[in-house]
């Protein structure tokens, strides 16, 4: 033994390193959240739920933990990311459509009129998404997607968007799944312009993946048959869809659910209703120091409803700049 | 050592026990098979896939399996069982019906008259289904098709229809599984019919069971929200809409197709038309001692077309007579 290694042991004994395997199972999983209610809440739960004989086991199949996207577990302003996507797409594909300088929405994108956009509605953004997100096959659109996200940057961090992910929603996604849950993303955003990427960054494959979704059709060919992408919405997920695409899609209540705006209001409401324990989790912006603090007046992640009656329904309510000690990875 | 053990330590010497550990993995995994071409194209099939360092090996999430159910997992002669279900359905809500005894396509159904039923056409069993299938929560639907599984019997083989399922079809499954595949459902059928059993039944979880939709819509409530079923079809998960239904769902092409009918047509051509090595299976019904015999000719099941294209798109043909040693489980 030499000098070295005997210091080692002496400290060993000193700091109880005969208890290094127990003490790795007793490491944090969350080192990012902040040691108060938010977090102590979530354990809890996790702990009773996989505790065999306690009253509120829940078995593995059943443990089924559903996040919203935009604003829970990537950043949703100063607009939504997909939103960003559709008006760089415009500028690109602008030199094939003419008339697009001088035809609305168009024209107020192609000059950065923010307000002229704002002024053209829901039926303007409708319009831009489908010139942008349709009338092409599936596998081109992946490939549309995944090339802007790798150059695209947030205007405000200057990181790619799939960079701009909260380091504790992570950590609660490994932990999860370590206590045998199965996570779900169930997004407002095209479930087409997510699965591309959320298995390298938020560790859930394609099919643990729920969110709206424009029609498609299927074209026969034997040697290169197609899935196209037709300009017509199929399913709009946000809202009382996220319970119905819930059903849909998983056919299986969850037992946890975490949203940040009353488009996750219904979500949450079908979560925790549910027999037995259940945790319903709101994220409230608040830190506009290192991310941003919107509510009740905001265009991207409007939160009213479901923070007032968060206490009644025992949500709890997460606090940005209080529960978390870091925002996004380093 | 006993006499005994030295006894079975002498015929271990004899029968190379000592080979035991890779003896147990060379135990068939489908004994209901005989060992004909389907069998050794499946086995060769997950053989290559699943060899590392192989130029057709596929990691393991990407190794999905689609299976198309009647016909194809469970009998689906001498009527789909989902029809059977609302044909009883019919009876046991007639009396809170008076008008169905004079009213087409009830009035048919509750004499008994199959040439007047088949006389309704499409039309008349979309009536039917329904007003069978809606105008309840989702959590009654699914009591109500549990109670009448539980008690219905096939009316040739006086069985419960979940155990009217193919053993060769259940080795399958579970030789897929243990081979790091994802199993799915891909059927014409309603998925609520499907879910509450598949578990049980084929070892296929409820998220992992794609079907028809009918349409629901959720009713907010604080204490008891629910989804209702209204009565009309959402999504037909059929012929072309299978490819459709499989990339919304699970988003990845799946490697290996199993269908039995020209409903599965699309959903063969899509899975074997992808890149990299393929296997799409068509289960053709020749069996009429054991079980049915029917393909051009039959109002459930027809398999005409992708029978005539099988060879030519290299689908093999599963030949039910020949190919299989038994059909159902004992």
């Amino acid at each position: 033994m030499t000098t070295h290694a005997v210091s080692l042991a002496l400290l060993c004994a000193v700091a109880a390193c005969q208890n290094a395997p127990r003490a790795a199972t007793d490491v944090d999983p969350l080192p990012s959240w902040n040691d108060n209610a938010s977090k102590r809440s979530i354990v809890a739960f996790v702990g009773r739920v996989t505790k065999r004989g306690d009253a509120d086991y829940v078995p593995p199949a059943e443990r089924i933990a559903v996040f919203d996207n935009d604003g829970t577990l990537w950043v949703e302003q100063p607009m939504y990311t997909q939103l960003a996507f559709a008006l760089d797409r415009v500028k690109t594909l602008a030199p094939s459509h003419p008339v697009w300088t001088t035809r609305q929405p168009f024209k107020a994108v192609l000059e950065g009129d923010k307000a002229a956009i704002a002024a053209t509605g829901e039926r303007g953004v409708h319009e831009l998404v489908m010139a942008t997100h349709a009338n092409m096959t599936t596998d081109e659109f992946a490939k549309v997607a995944t090339d802007w996200l790798a150059t695209a940057r947030h205007p405000r961090f200057r990181r790619p968007y799939t960079t701009l992910v909260y380091q504790p929603m992570l950590e609660l996604l490994a932990y999860l799944r370590a206590q045998g849950f199965t996570t779900y993303v169930v997004s407002g955003g095209g479930v087409e312009f997510l699965r591309p990427w959320t298995e390298r960054v938020y560790g859930i494959p394609p099919r643990q993946v729920i969110g709206s979704r424009i029609a498609l059709r299927y074209r026969s060919d034997a040697k290169a048959p197609a899935l196209d992408r037709l300009p017509k919405a199929d399913f709009i997920d946000d809202g009382p869809g996220k319970p119905v695409a819930i059903e849909q899609m998983i056919g299986v209540r969850p037992i946890l659910a975490f949203g940040n705006s009353d488009g996750d209001f219904e979500m949450l409401e079908w979560t925790t209703a549910g027999r037995g324990r259940r945790l319903g989790l709101i994220l409230h912006h608040t830190d506009d120091v290192r991310e941003f603090a919107y509510d009740r007046d905001t265009h991207f992640g409007l939160l009213s409803r479901a923070l007032d009656e968060a206490a009644a329904r025992r949500w709890v309510v997460v606090d940005m700049k209080r529960d978390w000690r870091t925002v996004f990875p380093p």
